[in-house]
């Protein structure tokens, strides 16, 4: 519906697999000092001298986690880096290479594959990741994207999940429910074009919430902010499935409780009005939507006059001690367990 | 065809995504001194010290590059691995690490999930590689396997594609072909089963040929072996499309030539028996069938002494002047142009 009708369609099968790598790879770049030799041979070689290298990976699927039916495919491949980078950010390491796999049925022409690594040549430039390997396959049944990051950090930087203590403060970057918000705008839109194909939508209204769910960003910068400020995170995650499931994974493995204040929860005026307008309660979309992309971290108290004014960041919460268990404390002054309503990919 | 029928069938959106990676990950090991932390966290954290690193990925999947009818999960499982290390071997690197994602579609019980990573758990053991990440989801349809290995090796033993010199000898590892062959006796099996799903097939001649196919194995020994008779190959590369076509990878990129020599191709006698059976030329075959797995290389002339009486390696031509072109020299003595008609998955 938003996607340009390309007028061109070239088959995939014309080029070829190797053909297809060799047009698709093209316009990558190496940047990075670390990579020494990337696509082209059995495997890249990396060099990260005394530097800790951290890999994560994820499986992006059509169907259960994009519809093409509103998401250009050139955002798709930029949004497919940003997921992945921004698990390299959410270890306060520096993103530096991916590999990146595509398998597509024969319905996708090389134009659309083009638009898609425009997206992830797009990406990779912003975040300064060299893409240093990966595979181009068909598939049975829609687009498959598999993507590797790679980053790297000293070892006293590395911020796992595990460090948060029970005095520590809770702080989350950004704001967030947008990106959930503006998919349910987006599927609203398509349920509308699916009764009437000519009908105009007008989605000025929604622009930052269809952004955050269309063009999300890592944040790339936190690392780069938290140092200026002389702050290490006890423990840190990435928001994908939702605040409420990553301050339970933050919980479990740190074997500490939380207190969440709903008055502290940092979301975006368009946004209360969008949930006004679907009749949505604004804090569960706030503690449950998925894929904001923000980070969520754990500092010690001491640090609280350090980061209390600066507009990056919000106080959202404490940790208390484990058998306090986990909770949202509401405006009203009551406190409600919290539960991981987070976004499952396996029970759609 | 092959596969039990298991009885029990529990369906995975019971346990949910965290409870099904949980239980999926319980039996992986961490044995490398360079994996500091494995699955857990938004990232996994190596240390490879002064080694230098080599990643490799690959996406496998069902109706393209596997077929279930005959595939039992274990087994593809354990060669999804074996596709993966077999890159890192392909550069003289010793395997460490692997991140597996997986994508199903609701048609596969849980049961057949777990065979499918015990599998994967018996090829990590098997190669003594950590698995440290990845990503489970559903698909729409059939079964997506995406892995990304990992290897480490000092800089000096790093074997390119691009190495071999005008006058260097090729050499490949064990047999080829009979991974093809393999997969045309289980084509054939596929197709005798749909007409009589009663028919027991008698397999007995076959079963070099399946196993090649079905149980692959990565040349992890090549490294050690090759160390130990002091040779450093000048290039590398595995033998997963055919001969014929890595041959061509090696000397587009050595910008050399190459004849090979068809008397000299290493063949088992089964597999020349199931293609005097199946009325296919032998050498057609040998020279495109691919999935062997094997490794191919060129080495120096000087170090023609120490390889040519080793049972591992067999010699099966020489490197020429790039004008001189890449030809296959027949048992009768004329010279064939070879073509790369490697196994293409995107023209199946």
């Amino acid at each position: 519906m938003i996607e340009d009708k390309n007028p061109q369609r070239t088959s995939i099968a014309q080029l070829g697999e190797f053909g297809l790598i060799d047009h698709l790879t093209k316009n990558f770049e190496i940047n990075q000092p670390s990579t020494l030799k990337g696509i082209g041979d059995d495997a890249a070689v990396l060099d990260f001298k005394d530097k800790k290298v951290v890999v994560s990976t994820d499986l992006l699927i059509e169907g259960v986690h994009f519809d093409l039916a509103y998401m250009p495919l050139k955002h798709l491949g930029y949004k497919a880096v940003v997921v992945n980078v921004s698990d390299i950010c959410a270890m306060n390491a520096k993103p530096t290479q991916i590999t990146v796999s595509v398998a597509v049925s024969n319905r996708f022409p090389l134009e659309a594959l083009d638009e898609l690594f425009a997206g992830i040549t797009h990406a990779a430039r912003e975040y300064n990741v060299d893409v240093i390997g990966g595979d181009t396959t068909s598939s049975q049944k829609g687009l498959i994207i598999s993507i590797t990051a790679i980053g790297e950090a000293d070892e006293e930087e590395i911020v796992y999940r595990n460090g948060a203590k029970q005095t520590d403060l809770l702080v989350v970057t950004g704001d967030i429910g947008a990106a959930y918000m503006g998919l349910q705008v987006l599927e609203r839109e398509k349920q509308v074009f699916q009764v009437n194909p000519n009908s105009q939508p007008d989605l000025d209204a929604y622009t930052y919430l269809i952004e955050r769910q269309l063009k999300p960003e890592a944040r790339k910068d936190v690392r780069t902010l938290l140092h200026a400020l002389e702050i290490k995170p006890t423990s840190m995650i990435d928001i994908s499935d939702g605040l409420s499931s990553e301050i339970m994974h933050l919980c479990k493995q740190s074997k500490v409780g939380c207190n969440l204040y709903e008055d502290k929860l940092p979301i975006d005026p368009t946004f209360i009005n969008v949930c006004e307008e679907f009749n949505i309660d604004s804090t569960t979309v706030a503690i449950n939507g998925g894929e904001d992309y923000e980070l969520l971290f754990t500092i010690a108290m001491e640090d609280f006059e350090k980061i209390k004014a600066n507009p990056n960041f919000t106080i959202i919460g404490h940790m208390t001690q484990e058998s306090e268990g986990i909770h949202l404390v509401t405006r009203a002054n009551t406190k409600i367990a919290l539960k991981a309503r987070g976004w499952d990919a396996l029970t759609q």
